[in-house]
């Protein structure tokens, strides 16, 4: 024994999942007839909704690594990512189930650390771990499955939008790409995680003039194509108005890059974009910006020409 | 060209999941609003049912290698494995989120046919793909959500046996192992999949003598832990009446095995493990054959006194 670090295979699955339930069980609430423990986990519906399903993974050496992020940041961060897709939909969340895959060798405290990260995040936006399952293998990975609720009728979709519309986006722009650079020169580990945008989803659903919405995991350029793609029309960007993160000129600078292909090309900001129908006053980012509760700006316009213009172009994704 | 294999990241993930969509989107009925394509799908409720959640991954070279099954059979028994826990629920297939993960240097046939293994599964038990999302890894694997309906109340659980119970199972014990032993010593590749027991739970969920219910992914000595740890008791199997495959013990004997080792620690026959109000008369094997729509058999009964008596033990789970 004598300080000799305890693996996964050391404790075995009974255990590891028992560890699991401890820490999630509490969050489990009325919705839930049945958390973790059985065959699946039991969900009372009500009438007059819509549940929505998203899914994600986050894969070692792909989208995260040990020595770039702690243990407890991958953990938050596997969520965020997820949360993220509901707030696009504008829904709230309901719960979450977690694959989770490991090397039997790794370590039982980075296990714990991971679990406590994600269940605390779990905590915060009120969506209890429910469910998954324990896998050996040559590599970690969290493969999350999330669960939402919305009004029927109601979740925002990427189709809908029409040529006139103006498109804005939450918060501001190239501040994940940045932190990332700036931890790789430095070393530190990062510690960041993406704040899903719950609130102003929900926000946005209720709102009469929201035509269409999508969160930004690949970045600007990437994903406005996908939300443009489901309707065939296009757009016409000011990159010159993208919002920015304190002090984006002068880091951009120091590590010599360009500011709007941080802000174009670089992904996992997971703000939201969304076409909204034009107003005649002025004021209507401050209206978005009040309703929504974080800052909105209006970056550009949905043109029926198809095409992004005033973006530099992108190259396909980065996992394949 | 000429003859090069295309292999994932040639092709890039907007195509790869654009294959996908074409191919799964047909399946999408009237119950989803939305599948494929967007942040997340959308499940529209009915009023009275109750949902229910498992999540279940199969890892390269823990749960399946190339060289031993066909990439068909793995897309088909990545499906059948998550289905086999509805079936423990007594719930009707909804439709089924994937995940999946692979190299990117691995080629678009290998990719095309585990698809089509999935989606032609997925048709046989009216389980739509409606979402996920891919990611390159170092090895292939494939993550199901699957989502399932019960009326409510109606959902069979591990938990609610009790002492004097009889526990029976659903077709045969033992074949699993078996047909993957053999195929080892013939070299022969694996094209077998279990048939996940949905009928057969539906038809435990509407017997009022159903008092819990599991299926068996990890053999019957483990599982039935499982059932019985849920309330404390115990039970007691008569082995030498466990249901055998035809020619079982002849091929046993060829393969030098023990019959009842292979049938009670052998795992990965998906069959269901139920307890059932004990009845006054012997026919209750022959009622649920006939309710059920497959050969039931009981094995043994709930005891108030912990352990399981009459089956050889067992060591802990196989992947950690």
């Amino acid at each position: 024994m004598s300080g000799r670090v305890r693996s996964l295979a050391d404790l075995g699955e009974s255990a590891l999942i028992a560890r699991i339930a401890r820490r999630a069980g509490r969050q489990v609430g009325r919705d839930w007839a049945l958390g973790i423990g059985d065959d699946a986990a039991i969900l009372s519906t009500r009438a007059g909704q819509e549940l929505v399903f998203s899914a994600d993974a986050q894969v070692e050496n792909v989208h995260f690594r040990f020595g770039r992020e702690t243990p407890r940041t991958i953990g938050r961060r596997a969520l965020a990512v997820n949360l993220s897709d509901l707030a696009a939909m504008g829904a709230s969340p309901v719960g979450a189930l977690m694959s989770l895959s490991a090397p039997p060798t790794a370590s039982v405290a980075t296990f714990d650390a991971i679990i406590a990260g994600f269940v605390d995040e779990a905590a915060r936006f009120d969506c209890p771990l429910v469910g998954g399952n324990l896998s050996s293998a040559g590599e970690w990975s969290l493969d999350i499955t999330v669960i939402g609720r919305c009004r029927r009728g109601r979740a925002l979709r990427r189709k809908g939008l029409r040529p006139g519309d103006s498109l804005y986006v939450t918060g501001v722009l190239g501040q994940a790409t940045l932190v990332r650079l700036k931890a790789d020169r430095t070393g530190r580990r990062l510690t960041r995680v993406p704040t899903p945008r719950i609130e102003a989803g929900q926000a946005l659903s209720r709102l009469a003039g929201t035509r269409a919405c999508i969160d930004l995991s690949d970045g600007l350029a990437t994903d406005l194509g996908h939300l443009l793609s489901s309707d065939g029309f296009g757009a016409e960007i000011d990159a010159t108005v993208l919002p920015r993160p304190r002090g984006f000129l002068r880091d951009c600078a120091l590590l010599g890059l360009d500011p709007i292909a941080v802000q174009s090309g670089g992904g996992e900001d997971y703000e939201l974009l969304f076409a909204f129908r034009s107003e005649r006053n002025r004021s209507a980012a401050e209206m978005l910006t009040r309703r929504l509760g974080v800052s909105v700006h209006r970056v550009g316009r949905v043109t029926s020409e198809p095409g992004i213009r005033g973006l530099p172009p992108v190259r396909e994704g980065h996992h394949f």
